[in-house]
């Protein structure tokens, strides 16, 4: 059975990092919103699913239903030979994963400062605020991190295309490709300024886009453009 | 070695839901920035640490340093003996995990919903507008999950005190636990109204708070008591 992955049809979100993953270990999946928008209901509303999920994405592999995108690379990882095999590995790929989470929970609430039941016109000076102080602040230490990271990692040196873990690509590269992804297309200006501090973060970016398999998958309908109903929204009054 | 914590001394935090875990297993560990201050700085600046958090909490166990406080639970609970054996419900439990901390998130933020970096005072028309929305909206949804898996949870049936994944105590019990006092302490009047819909998850705060171990560790000085530098803050105008 291939697996099955249960997200919103119409936006990138949170989706987006596991479905780089599975695009990038080139195994069948099946995008299911995308045929049958019911079928998620189940599992998020039927009394006999006895480990539901929060809320999508979830992956359905067999009878295992694992939502937060972040536990669902944890699953993937190995499956895929997306992360390596000791321990140690495992643990400080999926600690990049959480603080890259982080990050895009902050990028969501630059436009839902006040509340995600409510639509961004009902929250723009709270956004304007919030947007300022993301990226001045927030961005730039994101980044400024990621940076540090892959300039210790003593298996880049001399590379021109560097990895977040070790020497091969993992689940944390693909999802940091799509964090400047979605930073170049909600706040070009202010992405671009940050990036010039972070060149190795960009080497790793232009890396997972020269991927064969992930640049197939970008060139596809299968990769959904980036819109104003995901979490990277390209609203010019936010970007500083 | 005793496993070292590095987290702000003053406050509960993030840090808690460590703490919890580690005084459950009653293993020992050096809560290291209540002696000495500076020693979690190391780890954030030196160059030399190759695999650095990004912002404590984190733990440090021979040469390993892990962030994220659901990493570090996920690194420790099979050690500690909290969480079962069985993949499915590693991940299962880390899952709730991460769900959990999403809304430990959002709490942060009904105080700070335009940017950690101000204080409150700075922002507290949007801290009311998202505390609103806070405790109307997602606080009893979440609470509807925990009380949903709980409820699903087949080992529960006819036991008094019920456990989020199997029939024995888990990090994730104890942070359920964390969650409703953090609750109970902010927001006192919404707290109670909201529970009286999850009498699970209450029956599991009590039998967490019965532990034998975890009550020692609440009447000693090792718990830091709520306070208004923290995540849970008693500020009554944000109570509706």
């Amino acid at each position: 059975m291939p697996y099955e992955l249960h997200y919103w049809p119409t936006i990138q979100g949170r989706g987006e990092f596991v479905r780089l993953a599975l695009e990038a270990a080139g195994v069948p999946y099946v995008d299911v919103a995308r045929g049958d928008a019911k079928a998620m209901q189940h599992y998020l509303r039927d009394d006999a699913v006895q480990r539901p999920p929060f809320a999508p994405p979830f992956l359905v592999d067999g009878k295992r239903v694992i939502g937060q995108s972040a536990a669902i690379l944890l699953y993937l990882g190995p499956r895929l030979g997306l992360v390596g095999k000791a321990e140690a590995d495992q643990v400080w790929t999926h600690q990049i994963q959480l603080t890259l989470a982080d990050l895009v929970t902050e990028v969501h609430d630059s436009h839902h400062p006040v509340a995600s039941s409510l639509y961004y016109e009902g929250q723009k000076p709270e956004a304007k605020r919030r947007a300022q102080d993301l990226l001045k602040n927030r961005v730039p230490k994101f980044l400024a991190w990621f940076e540090a990271i892959l300039q210790r990692n003593p298996r880049n040196a001399g590379r021109a295309v560097p990895h977040l873990v070790g020497g091969k690509l993992s689940y944390a590269d693909l999802s940091l490709f799509q964090l400047v992804e979605g930073l170049r297309y909600a706040f070009p200006k202010a992405a671009a300024r940050a990036s010039k501090k972070a060149p190795l973060v960009l080497a790793l970016h232009a890396g997972v886009q020269r991927n064969r398999r992930i640049a197939a998958y970008l060139a596809s309908e299968r990769r959904i453009p980036f819109n104003e109903q995901g979490i990277f929204r390209r609203y010019p009054e936010l970007d500083g």
